[in-house]
């Protein structure tokens, strides 16, 4: 026993097991919780349990979603000729914050890995050329820059190629807000291979 | 609806509501869970609901505990003529970690605070006087040396010294490490005051 109570001991080892979260952090969260009234700790709980119980994939795209067909797929506001193809639901979400993609999504679940063992049967990639009918007209790869995700949107591009759909991946180039002098050559050569005509 | 699940909505508001932790942090860890077991993310509601469940005040010390008396004041090993005041169980911890205090502890639970409206009543001073028996025979002061720390240790001195007991508080001085040209004026000053004699 570290703290003067198992429970408190537990839940630090809990909280550290999270990901971001240190011992120090966890000590801090298990203390605050403490001193919180027990409505709130109970409604965190219940919270996590419904979070495993109520979040399903979508059966369409494989987002998050607690109905199903998701949100998103079922919106009749949504463009359904263009599909963006991501690694994650995390990925989804930083896209629609940008306010400025309509289309329709199609979660990966991860990258190819031939040293992790994964394999294109592991991923959601005959789901997407399942998905891809005559309504599709172009699928847009915003699987991560690295290099697993090359090899993914490479494997992806070889696929969909024979069907005769329009693909494109989005670019690669210096971030808004930073500086030529503090990026990396790999992404300044993709920068210059990438450069738009004025 | 932020994400296209409410509950991953909720749950992400939930984690952002504890300290340290924002949006973004917050964020991961709701998508982290969901892609645990449901083992693990049960065993973790379990925990936190316990932790209220399970934890309360020791009645002698009021630092956290399972057990009343907490495993500190019910230990034989414990030096009982030397009790250490702090302001907060994460405190005693803090002291417990260096493995040099074998006395006593006890929790005030706060400062004192005009501003918060928080009075010695709102404190465990009371508690504090009533322990101070023959067996006890010196009082060490950790509170923090914050404005409202500096208040509180004031006022228990004033109480206690009526009593005959040995006080004493921790030093204040330049952090083992630290450097004096980093330091501040006022840190500089209490550690020329509190110069020992070599």
């Amino acid at each position: 026993m570290i703290y003067t109570s198992e429970t408190i001991d537990k839940t630090v080892e809990m909280f550290s097991s999270l990901p971001t979260i240190g011992k120090k952090t966890a000590q801090r969260l298990a203390f605050f919780l403490l001193k919180q009234d027990e409505k709130f700790v109970q409604e965190f709980a219940k919270c996590l349990i419904d979070l495993k119980k109520n979040v399903k994939l979508c059966s369409v795209c494989f987002n998050y979603t607690e109905t199903d067909p998701c949100p998103i797929c079922n919106s009749p506001k949504r463009d359904r000729s263009i599909i963006c193809v991501v690694e994650s639901p995390n990925d989804v979400f930083a896209i629609e914050k940008t306010n400025e993609f309509f289309g329709l999504y199609h979660v990966l679940h991860g990258t190819l890995n031939p040293l992790e063992n994964i394999s294109p049967e592991d991923l959601k990639i005959i789901e997407l050329i399942q998905r891809l009918d005559n309504g599709v007209e172009e699928v847009v790869l915003a699987i991560n820059p690295t290099i697993e995700g090359e090899v993914t949107t490479q494997y992806i591009v070889n696929q969909i190629k024979p069907l005769g759909k329009k693909i494109s991946r989005i670019a690669r180039g210096i971030p808004v807000g930073s500086d030529l002098e503090f990026s990396d050559e790999a992404t300044i050569i993709k920068a210059l291979q990438g450069r738009i005509a004025l």
